[in-house]
């Protein structure tokens, strides 16, 4: 944190993970082939990491700051952005990408569905939540105006009720008792949701016996998604520039503000 | 038309494929249980057209006005756009579930390569085109004040360059002698950027022993491509109210304009 920040008492985003996630990292710190540059607040590398939990790869995890751009993650993606993957001397990154790439190498846990319809069912719904749901949460985020927090919010809303009225009547996950594609892409911005914008934003806690309360519930009490969530303060202290809307070098942030659709 | 806009002279966007693509409209116009329905100005729809035409599916082409909405095309796809794809009962929309769909169900001519980090690169790739170069066409064409269109035009030339870098040395196509994935997906705005951008900004030719010029030749003379292409006139026509940026009720028009990613 530089003096003046600290001087403001501005919080900075964390460049290391805590809570459970600390844990994971350090269990996941020896080398391997099967390579994961993260960031320990990042929702998108947040879902490759539960992936690569749930199918229980072997696999390295490596803390990078994306801000800094350190060469290795350059040399993956020219934009400088996480998630990256390495396999062996290969390279490549896009989170969506990346699940795709976990599904076409292993057997165990598919997390797409074998029928062709129902795959495609599930990819639109992912599509759903990356064109509607996210680009929502960080319009959102970054409102400075009342009226324009109640329009997002209100969007915001409408975009997650289209998913919740999809997903499998009794659940708990999108298409019923196991977590699957749609889950893993969309928890990150679930956790994302409650502590983030709830502090943030006033958004309210879902009720525990609505659909989605008891979605969240399931996605906040699996064991590949709490091995990869840090403790509360550590979202809290990295969306705060979001929040306030302070000029930062996110790309994801200037996307928004400058009305272009997210890197 | 309607009797202002013929006064004003303005073009309208066409409800019937013309040349070629009407020819085919016509041969794919008997009762299947595949269905695409499609705009004949559109370049989503172009993308599945192409690819049903490569994998020599039997389907039928159903051509509807997504500015209308017709209640067939809601019943799949609330928002209202084109491409919707009917498969039986089954109905499914967005043009990248759409392939990846088609791919799914189908052994003879796969587009995606069978190497899961070939297939990485691949949907790496297309999103780029996604993300990047469709976005970046629909700023330029409807940019109406010089500077904007010169900064514009300079971005999307950028945008472009990587994916040619990226491409197999000798080609023509991206991976190498056949029209692929990558190919499809990209090939509706390739054909778009000399009729449309070249007509109404000025998008220089192709030099045809670039690499660019190169596969946009084989683009424009692969079969399944000009199977599905209409004439110029219909895409200068159906384009003229983007290029003016005449108020329309186009949800990719105003995205563009309000500063959101396309729907
Ligand atoms: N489309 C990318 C988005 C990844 C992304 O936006 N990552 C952020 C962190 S959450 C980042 O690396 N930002 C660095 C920057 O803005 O320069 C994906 O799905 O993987
Ligand atoms: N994301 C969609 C975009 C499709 C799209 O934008 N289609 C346009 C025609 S080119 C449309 O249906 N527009 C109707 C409208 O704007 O209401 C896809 O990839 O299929």
């Amino acid at each position: 944190m530089s003096t003046e920040n600290q001087q403001k008492n501005q919080k900075e985003y964390h460049k290391q993970a805590t809570g459970e996630a600390l844990r994971t990292v350090q269990r996941r710190s020896s080398e391997q082939q099967l390579k994961l540059f993260g960031a320990c607040f990042c929702p998108f590398v947040q879902r490759v990491w539960i992936s690569l939990e749930v199918k229980g790869l072997d696999y390295q995890y490596i803390e990078v700051d994306p801000y800094k751009k350190p060469k290795l993650l350059i040399d993956i993606n020219p934009r400088g952005l996480v998630p990256a993957l390495k396999h062996g001397e290969w390279g490549c990154h896009e989170s969506n990408v990346l699940l795709e790439y976990l599904e076409d190498i292993t057997e165990q846990h598919p997390l797409l569905p074998t029928d062709p319809k129902s795959r495609a069912d599930s990819r639109l719904w992912v599509d759903h939540i990356n064109r509607n749901i996210i680009p929502g949460f960080y319009r959102l985020l970054q409102a400075q105006e009342m009226g324009k927090q109640t329009e997002f919010a209100q969007e915001l809303k409408m975009e997650i009720a289209k998913i919740v009225d999809a997903a499998d009547a009794d659940g708990p996950f999108f298409l019923g008792p196991d977590l699957r594609f749609v889950d893993v892409s969309f928890a990150p911005w679930m956790i994302r949701l409650s502590r983030v914008l709830g502090t943030y934003r006033g958004w309210p806690a879902a009720a525990e016996d609505s659909r989605f309360g008891k979605w969240l519930k399931a996605i906040e009490e699996h064991e590949a998604v709490k091995k990869t969530t840090s403790d509360h303060k550590l979202y809290l202290d990295s969306y705060e520039r979001y929040a306030e809307n302070r000029p930062n070098t996110s790309q994801v942030a200037n996307a928004v503000n400058s009305g272009r659709g997210l890197p």
